[in-house]
């Protein structure tokens, strides 16, 4: 069923298992005590950053298949994507599994595009199980957007650190688990920002957009959902997501939290806070499905990952940055234990 | 409904229209006689060859709309994807239309996920209508993935030519065209070609894994299509395609046509053939479902578009390619209209 740009899952697929990997400076944070692997060494025993990117997405997806009580290879579909160029993690990664698989793109938000059309598949029967699954690699990002490390280039007080880690979701038409009820395709939004140093200011127009068409299309208020989670927008986005929310009406403030803001220990320094694709998808199968799944006081959140839709060649071309998020309503049963 | 990696369509959406255009190059084959612009300057009045990329793509886009009988923006969302880093082609296309988007890469078979996925939204009441589609550009992909024009390297004789060009379909649940029927969801297949000039032979294998998968949980004879119509082996990747089916009981030469081997007219000098996601994507919706619409002697299509999922940095890192073939079946009605 669908309202506007909002699908509805009236068979509630359900977050079966999720499972996630960090590095060390996202450990030394609140993902430290809800990860399944925290990495002591970033590279991951690998002799490059992509292949150590590659490595923990490939890590992620079979530990949540492994959590899911299933054998190696016991799902229909793989959908994923990620950051590097051609989104070679998820591709090589996809390779390693043997599964189907789904090739996505939608920068940081790419978890939550990868939830949203794994609602689909699983809700419409199309698919009895799906991975939804993402990451990114500090090092390899650096690399690819910006500088390469050994440059040593200051970086400007409204950067955000690319999230080393990945996580992955097993969404499966029935089991035990949060649901997945709904999710709002976004559309593509550009404020005019042109500054790559400033991520969180040019995706929050873009956040507030979905959110406000979710609010609408669900006829929802923003204090039916526990909890509204942004993806990466860092501390300067998510004070700018909440203020053009609440100019339009919707105050989202008391219930706001950012993957982004929240992912690094406040004594790192890494200025704004977090971003990659990695960001989210951590912050969400690790941190925010243990909430989920333990029941208390966090049932139902709206998960909205952003995304900057740029490259270094449109940006190079003088092209501002569109920006886009799509969000996942994910909502535990009445008994709190999201069964 | 599922059946191993292929997923039905049990409401039948329709391709109610579809629009491509193509540059100069390519409408001296046979896409000039049947896409709906013919461009004479391969720049498109713009000032980088990315600009010209995107702006065909929006062009298809917005076209096919058209010619569906919509009002700009009447489609519920845009599925699309190219082989630009970070699919700017289609984040910025997107943009433009407003439209709810949907970012999905698969390399050059990123027309037949599309369409797979449009099948889906659509056949599950998810959507009404939505927009797949992807264009390429020579000069562009030139640059990123080999070298600048300028340099005038020599190409090899297994190389092909990335085609300039854009297409774009409109699924809806109901109307009148070619109906989609079913999708097989490709996984990723790597024989260990790392000859980035010779994507026909790494591709190849891909295409026959997705047929046969396609033709097992049919249950379908190869000739239970009219044509099986590969992405962008080339010439030398058909023949590698022809012959792994026929070693594993499946003989598809009798109705095997390949894309990048038809796109360019035998007096062009572009070795294997044509290739890029701009190239099944213009043969499909121009020359392709022209014939579908037309009736006559095509009426059952098996697309199986194919991506090589490479990128510079693993190649030059020494992975070998990894490679990918979603298919989708098109049909026309018993009366051969399409309808």
């Amino acid at each position: 069923m669908q309202q506007g740009q909002t699908v509805f899952f009236e068979n509630r697929p359900k977050i079966v298992a999720s499972a996630a990997v960090a590095g060390p400076k996202e450990c030394a944070g609140v993902l430290g005590e809800y990860v399944d692997l925290a990495l002591t060494d970033d590279m991951f025993g690998e002799s490059t950053f992509e292949r150590a990117e590659r490595k923990m997405l490939l890590w992620a997806v079979e530990k949540s298949i492994e959590k899911a009580g299933l054998p190696p290879g016991g799902v229909d579909a793989v959908l994923s994507g990620d950051l590097l160029n051609q989104i070679v993690s998820a591709g090589f990664a996809a390779r390693e599994t043997g599964l189907p698989f789904l090739g996505i793109y939608s920068a940081c938000s790419t978890m939550s595009e990868a939830l949203l059309l794994g609602g689909v598949l699983t809700d419409g029967g199309y698919a009895g199980r799906v991975v939804a699954a993402t990451g990114s690699h500090f090092a390899s990002a650096e690399r690819q957007y910006r500088y390469p490390l050994e440059l040593g280039n200051t970086r400007p007080p409204q950067s955000q650190w690319t999230v080393t880690g990945a996580g992955s979701a097993v969404i499966a038409r029935t089991g035990e688990g949060p649901s997945l009820t709904c999710g709002t395709v976004g559309k593509v939004i550009d404020f005019g920002v042109s500054d790559v140093n400033n991520m969180g200011a040019a995706m929050a127009p873009a956040a507030a957009d979905t959110i406000l068409a979710h609010l609408r299309d669900t006829g929802r208020a923003p204090d039916y959902y526990d909890l509204i989670l942004t993806g990466d927008l860092g501390a300067l986005g998510s004070r700018l997501v909440e203020d053009l929310l609440a100019e339009r009406g919707a105050d989202i403030s008391a219930n706001h939290v950012d993957c982004g803001e929240v992912v690094y220990a406040p004594a790192e320094d890494e200025f704004q806070g977090g971003s990659g694709a990695g960001c989210s998808a951590a912050v969400l199968n690790a941190y925010i499905l243990a909430k989920l799944r333990r029941g208390g006081g966090i049932r139902r959140v709206l998960f909205a990952a952003t995304g900057a839709l740029l490259s270094t060649v449109t940006s190079g071309q003088g092209d501002t940055i569109p920006c886009i998020a799509h969000a996942v309503a994910i909502e535990a049963d009445a008994r709190g234990r999201g069964a």
